[in-house]
């Protein structure tokens, strides 16, 4: 039995009722690449909560959903324009740059979550042929801070894009903990709040693997099955991909464990913040924690709660919560900072 | 319960003991992106088998095995010499051309298999700029013909691969079936055999998703974990990889799987040559038979198993058997094969 | 003073009245990048050649002619079609596959020129997923081999790929010798005859360097300053190109060139086909003469007039004639090739 | 006859030593594609200068020379620091990410210059498999402000790269500029101060096009012509860029134009100071002078003697000087800015 910690949602494992749901499709033979069933199915499900007039394609990961989705929409000599902190910025290893071949421009932010005024130093140049052409806009909800962007702010980015001919993307790594953070269905902070294109992603909500990219304008899906072909994410059993995302939107499968990581995530900030010595430096709305702590006790309690440094000049640290966080295991964790914290000399 | 049928091997599902493995892991919390005990615990299987001086890494997908592997073996100006009817060059969108740059040469081949008289055509240009250079020959074990190359076979083409300063590739999505065909371990066929880049294929044998890349000269893998992540394969839970294959390596799991669908091939291939008006048209030497039947009978043969047309202007077709294929789903479909032969006109 | 050879047009040195037109705009500032009273005038020209509803863009070399044309028209996931002996397919060290993403399929051919009966073979897995899309025929006017496509061959073929939603490239690096030999203006096969993007080449016929692409559909160029600029390809001080081509679409400048070209040629086929053991391999169409000749005699031919060797294991040579070709030339090389033959034995 | 501006050095046409260098080898022919005596002999003029055992390239433009040198120097999965200004970052519409893959970090700075803190913040994520990985650092001598790197600050640059076993890589588009800035040969500020690759330029210098790669490290030019090749910047009719070279290395040309361009930017700096309303907003060091003016009288400035503006929230404006800039020029302008100025309203 492997100990919890706060590393990231990732280090969780599946929800049995996923795993389930893959035992349950898993007889017989379906044709494989999505030609099945139960990716019809799936799809469907997500035509259900979007509207019908949308294309749905799944891949492996949330990296891919995100590279691919923003290929399907540029040319190589486009730009796309994303925070400092964003995962296709940082944590993709050049992946967006080498498979779209467009530039990536980012903007320092304070929280995260872009803003027109932090967009604007990068929106020149447009006819220029010498300069990368700004063509879309990059957002993470829940972004790589933990902070969620409302709806209005959602709709004041996706109107700039439109108003310069650019798309609004949506990085849904953590789309359930937004909707639990929001209070809103997926399609109110989404579609209808101008989203041209969104990743929708679940493995850090409880499933094995698979992600889905979702397109609210289907001109902009035209010929993308060969971009997902290309693109090395064609599943051949992909019903066992479709199976998870029907059981995940079933009977708020998803909003359960989203809503359990994030109500995790407020006990942990409440709980730490008591602690004298803890500085949290973001506001908490979705299932991570940041902080500020004395940097001598950063390793000791690593080695019985493993989690990430953020910043190591700062000695900012990132707590995340996940769908099978414990009480437990936030009193413990608790209980053996606060201890830690007594040792640190003042 | 949907039906078998001759499709492919990955029409069918997942192999029980697969599941379970995949669920026995499914505890705790575990670092994502392979740096957990059951990866470790994996690659070290891995090494049991070809040597302790290698590299593995675990992808999605089989063409993601193949495109990532050569890609970490050429320069974009390099050109990779395979066989017409390769996985890589018919069935894969171009992915091995956008991600290595590199261009493909062909050579049409009777059985599926490479020989060196075919390849010669394309060994000209070294050290002529204008000319894409070739360093990599490219072979699929089992061919995609369902021929398998035989040891001295592959010890041919990887000494004339290496005289040539060039390196010898296997696509092995259905390795297992090619072993259990030569009744030869793994390593005797590929690395002894003197094959440098290996794709570990277990998704056609009855795993879920997940392929290794081998790399039997370290020298060769060296930055690949940069080249996994920008190729968009990096699995966050990779311990879900790690089980499956942890679970297919142990107790001849994979040897018994593949030895049922080659014995079923076997099987179907008796049988179906007892039937007047059907042509075995290769050797079968795995898990597929390819024939010429009437083309008046495909469709109703089809639309009971289904099953893909190889070769539309010869009414060639292929039949694919797997781990799961019963010897009464032969009975079946034979009988219905026969029956339909009665309504040809002669 | 360098020796005249028959290597290639290319060796060729610059045609005066280029130099003098290169000489002629070499006073004081224009704007760079293309945006000259030159070039404009440049495009001007070539609006009255091929009609004012066309795109010119003017590239360093023919091999980015061809390159950044295909690239403009298809997109990663699609296949582009050519002769086996195309300079896309040959001579081009993979740039095509490397730039556009595209599979290269190559069709063997007797005379460098592509029928639909060869295409043919390409032709299916339309809508497939795992397949490359042919979206592209190219072909080479004047081919690779020295021959040239009537008006009704290219009218075939643009028919042909139009009807299959496909599009007609033209590489014409020679252009000027097609013309010549089919006797018709450059609009007459190639706009007028289907084609849809053509490489306008000069550099083979009295140039320095700079090609022209044009589009003859307005909309296929839709952003391709960004793509020439992306690719390398836009000259800073435009107007020494502009003024090449100015003057070599003036007063018939390229068809005198061109027209001597094409007559050395025949002079030469002529010739050499008088002498025992020489056998001419291909039809003389323009100014290239392939033949056979004896092995032995190769290299010393060589060291005096160089040229290539096409095809080793036949001994086929390759002769091209260029602008600057003389009578006396073909005398002397005519001489020395009896003379040798003399040694031959028999 | 058109009018000399201030826009750029490359809107001044070529120098007349540099168009007869290229008359006086247009004769006879010569092999194409750099395997010719003019080529060989301007190879060995830069092996003069830089040392026998470097390795140089000629390509069309300096993006070219920048890209090209940049990919041979990386994999994919790199990242690049420059300048924000760099001319790699802004001004090659994303070439650089399109060709080598590599992501670029980009770093702001006062001057144009790059310093060691300045870069620090890119310095993380080593081994990391998700980080693009640092591997070159780019400067551009002269910078893009106008200013020169001396001698200590690139030796610490290079010092730097080399201690966390990276590159220098140096974009020399005016470095003839920067030679005579600092007093110092083109030797002991490249290659004697760590660089590694160099982009040296000439067009910007009075010649018509062709820019050179010089590798300091023989080994990092493995394989570099099939890159140039498929990047489609090898020429056919080298000859005469490589005469262009050899005119331009001789007899001090360079230094005389360079030389020249400088001293004009020295006087049209210290003219305009002198003008109240002017502010100069960067030192001097070559031939660009940077400044703020009125914003109302930018219009009717430009109509007379182009430039470009360079910042419109500030008002800042560049000139640049050339090779052909004469003292009257000088002159004329800054009698016509002052007399605009006079119009200002206070």
């Amino acid at each position: 039995m492997f100990s919890r910690g706060f590393a990231s949602d990732n280090n969780s494992g599946v929800h049995p009722r996923i795993l389930e749901a893959i035992n349950d499709v898993n007889h017989g033979h379906t044709i494989a690449y999505g030609d099945d069933p139960i990716t019809q199915k799936a799809i469907d499900r997500f035509k259900q909560i979007f509207g019908n007039d949308i294309e749905v394609f799944f891949v492996f990961i949330g990296s891919a959903a995100n590279v691919l989705g923003l290929k399907a929409v540029t040319q190589p000599h486009n730009a796309i324009i994303c925070a400092e902190t964003a995962h296709i910025n940082v944590d993709e290893c050049g992946a967006p740059e080498r498979f779209t071949g467009c530039k990536l421009l980012s903007v320092p932010t304070v929280n995260g979550k872009l803003t027109i005024d932090g967009i604007k130093k990068h929106m020149h140049g447009f006819g220029f042929q010498h300069h990368s052409q700004p063509k879309v806009i990059s957002i993470s909800q829940v972004s790589e801070l933990g902070t969620v962007y409302t709806v209005d702010e959602i709709k004041t980015l996706a109107d700039f894009a439109h108003s310069h001919n650019m798309l609004l993307h949506m990085d849904g790594a953590r789309l359930a903990n937004a909707a639990v953070s929001l209070g809103k269905g997926f399609r109110e902070f989404t579609r209808d709040a101008g989203v041209d294109v969104l990743s929708f992603g679940g493995t850090k909500n409880g499933m094995m693997y698979g992600e889905a990219i979702v397109f609210f304008n289907q001109q902009l899906a035209h010929d993308f099955m060969y971009t997902r072909k290309q693109g090395l994410q064609l599943a051949s059993k992909m019903r066992y991909i479709s199976a998870q995302f029907l059981a995940y939107l079933e009977d708020g499968q998803w909003d359960s464990t989203a809503r359990h990581a994030n109500a995790m995530a407020q006990l942990l900030a409440k709980k730490v913040s008591a602690i004298q010595g803890v500085t949290i430096t973001q506001p908490v709305q979705a299932n991570a924690v940041f902080a500020i702590v004395p940097p001598e006790l950063i390793h000791p309690l690593q080695s019985e709660y493993f989690f990430y440094v953020w910043d190591e000049d700062r000695s900012e640290v990132r707590w995340m919560t996940s769908w099978d966080t414990t009480e437990q295991d936030i009193d413990r964790f608790c209980e053996l900072l606060e201890e830690l914290m007594r040792t640190v000399k003042r």
